[in-house]
Order: C-alpha cells, then sequence, then structure tokens
C-alpha cells in the first residue's frame, strides 16, 4: 500500500504534515510517498527516527496557497497537489492526501482523476459524531446545486463509504429535508426521495436537523448548500454551548472542583468532536481515492486522514460504488 | 390591546393555553378572547382567580387537530384558528396566538388576512438564543422553494421585526450561506446578495452555519429548507451535547459534587434555551400579527407567546414592514 501526501498541505506546512506521515508510516506498515519541496521535507524528516520506514520524496517545488483561487489549480501544473494526484492516477500510489486548500483539492482530483464512469457529480463527505457513534454526511460543499440523480448518488456513495471504510453492515440511508414524511421538502428532494425508495439501498426516509447528531442514519445525504450549514453549524453551536456550559459551572460556588470536574469531561467531548481523532473529508465519485483533510490539520489528523485513505483503498470503496452504480 | 388565543391550540388543550392567557392578562393588563369550546374553557378557568381580568370568551365548538391536513384550514371554517384569525381581520382583536398545528396556522392566517401589500410570499420566523443574546431567523420552514426576491423580502420583514419587536437597533442582517465570501452559495442566494447589499438594510453579507449560535447576525436569512434544518439541528444537537456533558461529569470520581454543581449550570442552561422563555414562532408578511407557538407549549410558553404578540402590536411591526417595502 502506498499513500501520496501533500506535505505542503496544511497551514502549518510542512510539519504536521510529515510528522503525521512518520506516525502513519510506523503505525500502519505503509509506505507514504512525501510530496513537495525536497529540502524542506528532508529537513522535517531529520527530527524523527525514520529507520525502517517507509517514506519516499518526491519533489516539486510548487504548491497551491490557501488563499489562492481554484483555477491555481490549472494554472500550476507543478503543484505538489497536483503532483500527489497524478501519482494516483498513474498508479503509483493508492490514493492521495492533502490538508491544502479543499476547493482547489476537489478541482485537482475531479481533474487529474475524472470521474467514474456514470456519476454526474463528485461530492464531498465527512464523517459525523451522534450519540450513538458515527454517522457519514455528503455533500458537504461541492455541490450548492443539485438534481436529484445527483442526491441518488450520493446516497449511493455514502453507503458505499459506510459500509466499507467505516465498517457499517447495510448502512441506514436518510434523506435531509424539512419534515420526516415523504413528501416534505423541495421538489429536487421530493424527487430524490422518489428514487431512493425504490432503490436497493437501506433507505430509511427523510431525516430532520435533529435526527443527524442523534444519528438516525448512519448516512445522511443533503446539496452541498444544506450540509455545509449542517457541519458548520454543530461546530460553533458545540463550542458555543460547551463554552456557555464550563463558564455556568465555573461561576458557581464550589469554583475550584467544579472546574476540575468539567475539565475532564470536557475533554473527554473534545475528544470526540476533535475532528484530529476523525480524520478528513472525503473526495467520493473521482476515480481514485482523495482524502482532504482541514487546513488546521496536526499530526494526529494527517496519520488519521492517511488511515482513512488506507481503509478506502482495502475496502475497494471504489469498486462499491461502482457496483452501486449498476 | 385585546389579543385573541385559540384555546384549543396545544397538545394538552386547552389546560396550558386558558392558564396563559390568565397569566397574561395579569401580567400584562390586556384583554386576551379566548377563542374555543366555551364549557371546557370556562372549566378551566374556574381554576383561577380571574377577578378582575378581562377574559371573554368567543364560543367555538370546532377545531382544527395537530394531525389534520392543512386544508382542514378550508373545511372547518368554524374552526378556533379560523375564527381566531377573523378577530384580528374584523378588527376586534390586535394580534392571534395559537399552538396549534403550524401548518394550519400559516395558512389560516394567510387565508384568512391575506398578504401586507408588495408580498410575495409570507414567512415563519423565530427567535435563536446565542452566545450573546438573541438572533431572529426566518424563514424556518413556510417556503423550501424560494427566489431572491422572497429572500430579499424575508430580509425586510427580519429586520422590521428585529427592531420593532426585539428592540435592536439597526439589525445586522445576515444571509445564510456556505461561505462568507460574496460569490458562495446556490444562484438564488447570489442574486438575493446582490439585492441585499444595494437595500437600506444593514446587510452584512453572509453568514455560515457556524456564525448563527455565535450571533454574528441579528437577522439570519434563509429558504425554509435550510432555516428548518437549522432550528431543529441546534435542538437535537443541545440535546445530544447537554446529555453527553452531563454523563460524563455524573461519570467521575467526584460524581455527586459533579451532579450538584452540574445541576445549576444545565438549569441555567436550559432557561436560555427553553422554547418557553422565549415565546413562539412568528408569521410574518400577512396583513396582521400571527403568533404560533410550539404544539408542547406550557402555560409560561402561552403566556410569553401573548407578549411577544403583544410587542409585535406596540411596535408597529405592520408598518415597518410596510416602510421597509417602499
Amino acid at each position: 500500500m502506498k499513500i501520496a501526501l501533500d506535505a505542503m498541505g496544511s497551514d502549518a506546512r510542512p510539519a504536521p504534515d510529515v510528522n503525521g506521515a512518520v506516525q502513519a508510516a510506523r503505525a500502519f506498515g505503509i509506505c507514504v510517498i512525501l510530496v513537495g519541496d525536497q529540502s524542506k521535507i528532508q529537513a522535517e524528516l531529520a527530527k524523527y527516527d525514520t529507520h525502517g520506514l517507509d517514506l519516499p520524496i518526491v519533489h516539486t517545488p510548487a504548491e497551491i496557497a490557501m488563499t489562492d483561487h481554484v483555477d491555481a489549480v490549472k494554472a500550476k501544473k507543478d503543484a505538489s497537489m497536483n503532483v500527489g494526484v497524478g501519482l494516483v492516477k498513474s498508479k503509483q500510489a493508492d490514493a492521495f492526501v492533502t490538508a491544502g486548500n479543499s476547493g482547489a483539492a476537489m478541482a485537482a482530483g475531479l481533474l487529474g482523476l475524472g470521474r467514474i464512469r456514470g456519476i454526474h457529480r463528485p461530492a464531498l463527505g465527512t464523517i459525523y459524531p451522534t450519540a450513538i457513534g458515527r454517522s457519514f454526511l455528503l455533500d458537504i460543499g461541492a455541490n450548492t446545486e443539485v438534481k436529484p440523480e445527483y442526491l441518488f448518488q450520493f446516497a449511493i456513495m455514502g453507503s458505499a463509504y459506510a459500509e466499507r471504510v467505516m465498517g457499517t453492515p447495510e448502512p441506514r440511508v436518510g434523506l435531509l429535508s424539512n419534515g420526516e414524511e415523504e413528501g416534505k421538502g423541495p421538489l429536487v428532494v421530493r424527487e430524490a426521495y422518489s428514487l431512493l425508495k425504490t432503490s436497493r439501498l437501506n433507505f430509511i426516509g427523510n431525516v430532520e436537523g435533529k435526527d443527524v447528531p442523534k444519528g438516525k442514519a448512519d448516512v445522511v445525504v443533503s446539496d452541498g448548500y444544506a450540509g455545509n450549514i449542517v457541519i458548520k453549524l454543530s461546530e460553533g453551536l458545540a463550542e458555543t454551548l460547551v463554552g456557555f456550559i464550563k463558564a455556568e459551572i465555573k461561576a458557581r460556588p464550589l469554583a475550584v472542583v467544579g472546574a476540575a470536574l468539567a475539565k475532564s469531561a470536557f475533554d473527554a467531548l473534545r475528544v470526540r468532536l476533535d475532528y484530529a481523532e476523525f480524520g478528513g473529508g472525503i473526495l467520493l465519485g473521482v476515480d481514485g481515492v482523495v482524502i482532504i483533510g482541514h487546513g488546521r490539520s496536526n499530526a494526529k489528523a494527517i496519520r488519521n486522514a492517511i488511515r482513512v485513505a488506507k481503509q478506502a483503498v482495502e475496502g475497494n470503496m471504489l469498486d462499491a460504488i461502482r457496483a452501486g452504480l449498476e
């Protein structure tokens, strides 16, 4: 197994990227190809004991900045992101991982790998921690306008991901809407409902906003506008609520004990919600495995994004999507 | 000031409805007209000291059930909801409050009162507790499909509400999207952005999901699909997170102290998030004040919904909307 990693991806590039690669190579016993500026990568590698680890470097000096427009993908052919995707295209790597500019990463993946035959639009998915485990949400921002067939295919891809990568048997697929009943939601959602209910998927019907954190569905399907709002609202609300509760607890008479008690509880919550625990976003529908981490990824997040890539390869996610399309 | 109340509104009708009316009549010194089954209302009224309170009854035996289709509004002309709206139409009441079937309440309001001249579509709004205070969100479910002009008018109506009823000077109006930059979001959102940026409103641009609980905007404008997801996701996530933190705190070694400490902190949070504290949803764009509470409203929620209605009348909300449309 060879995973290509964009060493020039994260906000703090290349330190967390290289550190995460070293951790992943050791933990998973795989080859991680570091794509980027050779001298910078070597300087980082020198900080670790890499004896016996398979960490080849593919040198390219160019990189795409977080502030770059998505057009930079076409302009900078030798950017680390394009070179990394190229390694997947040419079968020199099994998957590509980047914590770089997500718009650019989606474009690089689509341009470099093309779509799986029959897929209308690739989608970006992510793992969502719920009250009872983890769900998979897609699309979270690649497609702000959708057609019913797109949502239908998102469901196929999300179900394949949940089953093959997350290990959920017969994933319960829910369609995000503003009411549980069939017939609720905008026309595009109602038409997608019709497609889904006659499919081979384990379609459980519409799910509402409240059902997402409760884990009612293993796969939550929506357009990228609503899905993006779900993800960002969840982040913002968790932060706001936790901040409020912490402040309230600390304001109580037994403040010292309260703060001490609260700390470990909140640490547990942070672990549960922490992106570093759950790896990155997943680009589905392109003809290759592409994992897109947060720009703010630390080494652990990079390592886990590489783990997610490895699981997608091992689970034959692409074949599962192809089979689902038939 | 006379507020008509649907006494046959809430899930536990008419007990919380009548109790809330008694509380409101006393607290605010206003007349609350109880619309519904006279004998049932009188049986409830007999439980309270109503001496000196202005609580006339308008008798009608018919009511719309929570399970009724919205067509029931047309079929049951003498339902309490229709009769209550009729009192506003005939100027016998200044506003109407119901905790009944919200789809039916919107239809009854629209059919009975008509739209404010120039309004394309009425919207349902609600108050949203934030980290720094309260925002106003609309639409939260009346319109799953919108046009740019609808969103533009929602902004005008929401701004009028925030200013006149919530007392927020120059409300900051944000457009819900999947990115802050102009140009982010589906076409309808981008076109609404263009309309809003040349308006007289205090338009602050797009707001993302994470900005809603943080209170970045005083008025958050969206279609009813996304708005409904925001509201329900917020409810569900708050419940999930609070449940998780409570469980974690109680599981700590100093469990008894932890639980005691946590209880008052969580009580404070509950007060902050409690719908009973914040009153109901507000139907904006019809030619009259209509407040739609949750079916699960208790007496306090009913009282506060009546307070919201009173504030909307006192603040001349309808005139403010009319002025905003010019």
